[in-house]
């Protein structure tokens, strides 16, 4: 019998990425990224409009054209046949979410509301909905709503309640205009299958969705804002599936576009980072998964509900499905690393990277890699965009301490590596100190493979060896994974993600395990980072937050 | 009458800077510069011989030769007569110290002693004798010796007592060997007049002599080291001249050397930071002088003693005769912005300054100063070289608070100027607070004449108007007045400084002025300020030291 296959589509900020995965080892035989030609919209609308500051938004028509050019060319480049295709699954960023008219069709499709930035897809980083999410907030503690303590006692603006909100308050024709608000995850499904099968997964992380709890009531949305009442049987689904579910086969149209077979079993949507978990072998509680990027996301399921300090959520069946899935996770790694790079590192680094061939990370991880632990005498927080476990406060800021007139760069890189570090030793201790125990992690996504120093540093800080998984696109090896499920084991699939895990997810051979010195000065640093994290971060001196504050006054007043 | 020139030298640290002056207006006719043949000697001596780390020696064969090109230079360009100069005067770095023998000279010319290396001028930042300053300081606590409070509660390492009681730890030969321990700036008087004069001056702010005290007793140096019983009576001079006095007529060697005339005036030696004082107009009590560059000298005299937190020290005639001299200083002012600019300004930044021809500082400059007050989000403790005043702690480090992804660098450029100007306020604050008034205050040094943006800030912080002293080569100018007054009215000088002052001093006619709505704000980020200040710098959290010692811990386990 011939090999099958299933594709995983990864909808990123920036491209889409289509693979194509053979069913019975996991391999992934080829893979096309498609950048996106409106990529992130935040200055003004293919149409010319300007958008205010804070705005992202996305064209819908990136998504379909991603389908178009990523199906055909994996199909292509492994010379496989549509007939050996036996399911497919997507992943995106969340919330990401749009409006919709009742043909399924994006509002910013037609010329009636092509113009109006609200018609557009609020991309996962929009974030000029904030006054949105403090109302949502602020109503929930004066009602002292039981849905807060799942969300770590805050709900972000980049979720889907405040951006729905802020339509109503800045274009409520748009509002009534809608038939439905849906997550893209969601509506690239509705798309495919002509089905509008709604994934726990983006209802449980980003709509305040909860299996034995429902959305918030609409007594709570009228308290927020009249016209929300009825949002969610006006505006969206309580229709709502575990991932791997089956959402539907292929309508004709979308399999004439992506030259699949009609009928093609497709699964519900999924999230980019909540699907990497089961393609790094993780679908047991008690194993974390650090999803390591320009910022990190870390996802554990457990068997209880524990109330742990920060998290982003914790929803059953979000991750796994009979499972609490418990998500965390620290708003800049990689784009710290970046920011540093790009901004505060001299010419003659620069110079003598590019005569040794090397880039900046690269040359800078090197001379890192010559210092010892506690060598610099500098430690850092991690704060460069605010803090997302487990303070929840996008208003704290970075702050860098023990410099001198000896200080390198290299010297502040190291020390930047190791703040995000402690933070993580942050999360890992917050999720066992409330009872979710972390026996195992593993670590995926792009800084992995890429940065050695940051591992050991990791694997130091934690005092814990560290996995990598084998695949370096977990998301859409996920997304591929739950397509098999989505398929079933009678049409060659699998019938749970744990067994379609066992056998098409790998772990790298790359260990790294703590140095039993290093780990020793660390335990020091990490109770002086604990020391700094509390004194900034919990109120003792707001000064970051009166220093954003002012900012924001003099930029206001203009002088 | 032909017009009648006075000289002063001014020896630094990596050159010696020879001016005449016209006596009658303070006119500068001509100078010359010396950079000295063996400029800071930290790595090995001339002979070869390797130094340890943190050592800083200079040979005082540089300073004989920036005599002999320096004074028939300036008279050559000025086509002056040596007929018409009636007085010459010295100022010097200091501590800056050294071993001579009966004869006057140096130890270090000596066949003898020539490799080795404690037989050589140790310059004001030699480091290596703080395991002495520390002993020294731990004696006198123990036995509450009242000379403390005169130094703002510690003896720097940098001071006479730590170097000369580092020779008797490791040298005791030299200790046996040397006639005399002398300051340079006493040496050079010696030199040229063959008269061991020694200046109030540097007995007071690096001897502990005040003259009403004397120096301490000699039960206090025995119980830090036997030997050390008898230092002042052995190795020093208690004939002690306040600034000003003549210590003698030049020698026929002298003159023969400078091509001066034998009997010219010379008057005792002095401190470059001190003697800019006249030179900026003060010569009255409460206007305080502040001279900056790559740290920053804060001087005021007043008419009574007082205690003020953190004070480098506190004499009698130190500065002017009469007064009691308050000497306060920030120890990285220009350092902590070169520092900056060499190691964290991205190419593209060099690049864009490079292709308009400016340098970094004038490009950084420019963007730094379209940004408004505040509107960084930045603060950060100016503390890369450890506080001077008023915490007087070189454990202490810097710190940069506020950072985003959105940082830019020239708004750090911004906030280190800033945090710079806090840490003067702070000494303006503890002067005032402790009695010691500040009416008035005059900046001189490399830096007000050349960052508009620094000047501006420092108006707006302090919220006081700054003036700027003419010339930009205060010291030598002071050295030059003191020579005045050392050769008296008869001679066609003058009888005392203010008469000097009153004629050769001018103030530049640029003044800054504080913004009031700039003021506001920096008055919220000087709380601010404060608050970190007293947290990181007065015990609250030690976290610095402990990064230090940590440091310190790690280099020498070398694991």
């Amino acid at each position: 019998m011939a090999d099958k296959f299933v594709i995983g589509v990864d909808f990123g900020t920036e491209s889409g990425r289509t693979v194509l995965v053979k069913v019975g080892d996991g391999e992934e035989v080829a893979s096309h990224v498609h950048r996106y030609a409106d990529g992130v919209i935040d200055e003004a609308l293919p149409g010319g409009k300007r958008l205010p500051p804070d705005w992202a938004l996305q064209n819908p028509a990136d998504y379909i054209e991603t389908l178009k050019q990523g199906i055909p060319s994996v199909l292509r480049q492994a010379r496989v046949s549509a007939d050996d295709v036996i399911g497919l699954a997507t992943d995106f960023t969340a919330c990401t979410m749009l409006p919709i008219d009742a043909q399924g069709n994006p509002l910013c499709f037609s010329e009636e509301f092509r113009d109006e930035p609200h018609a557009w897809v609020k991309l996962w980083k929009h974030h000029a909905a904030q006054p949105e999410a403090d109302r949502i907030n602020e109503v929930a503690r004066q009602r002292n709503e039981p849905f807060l303590q799942r969300y770590g006692g805050k709900i972000s603006s980049e979720w889907f309640f405040p951006k729905a909100l802020q339509i109503i308050d800045e274009a409520p024709h748009i509002y009534n205009a809608a038939h439905k608000l849906i997550e893209a995850a969601d509506w690239i499904v509705l798309f495919l299958t002509g089905e509008e099968k709604r994934n726990s997964c983006t209802a449980g992380y980003k709509a305040i969705w909860g299996k034995r709890f429902g959305y918030p009531s609409p007594d709570y949305f009228a308290a927020v804002h009249p016209r929300m009442r009825n949002i969610v049987a006006e505006k969206m689904s309580e229709d709502i599936y575990p991932q791997g579910a089956r959402a539907g086969g292929l309508t004709a149209r979308a399999a004439e576009l992506t030259g699949l077979r009609e009928g093609t079993a497709v699964a519900v949507g999924n999230v980019d980072a909540h699907v990497s978990v089961p393609a790094t072998t993780v679908v047991e509680p008690w194993r974390l998964v650090m999803i390591m990027g320009t910022s990190t996301c870390d996802m554990v399921c457990g068997t209880e509900l524990h109330t742990v300090e920060g998290m982003c959520g914790v929803v059953e069946d979000g991750i796994l499905p009979g499972l609490y899935g418990y998500e965390a996770g620290q708003s800049c790694v990689g784009d710290h690393f970046a920011w540093f790079v790009e901004n505060a590192v001299p010419p003659a680094y620069a110079a003598e990277a590019s005569a040794r061939g090397l880039n900046l990370h690269q040359y800078l991880e090197e001379k890192a890699a010559r210092l010892h632990p506690g060598e610099s005498g500098l430690i850092a927080l991690d704060w460069w965009n605010g803090n997302r476990s487990v303070l929840v406060d996008v208003d704290l800021t970075g702050m860098l301490l023990g410099a001198t007139l000896a200080t390198k760069p290299e010297e502040i890189y190291r020390a930047l590596i190791e703040a995000t570090a402690f933070g993580a030793r942050m999360i890992v201790d917050a999720f066992e100190a409330s009872g979710v125990r972390i026996d195992d992690i593993v670590t995926c996504g792009g800084l992995p493979n890429r940065n050695r120093l940051l591992m050991q540093i990791y694997a130091d800080v934690l005092g814990r060896e560290l996995k990598i998984a084998a695949s370096e696109q977990a998301a859409a090896l996920g997304s591929a994974m739950h397509g098999a499920v989505a398929a079933g084991s009678q049409a060659g699939g699998y019938d749970t993600i744990q067994q379609a895990a066992a056998r098409m997810a790998r772990l790298s051979e790359t260990r790294y395990r703590p140095n039993p010195a290093a780990k020793a000065v660390y335990d020091r640093l990490y109770a002086e980072y604990r020391t700094l994290h509390d004194y900034f971060g919990r109120g003792a001196n707001d000064v970051m937050k009166r220093l954003k504050a002012l900012r924001s006054e003099v930029l206001a007043s203009g002088s």
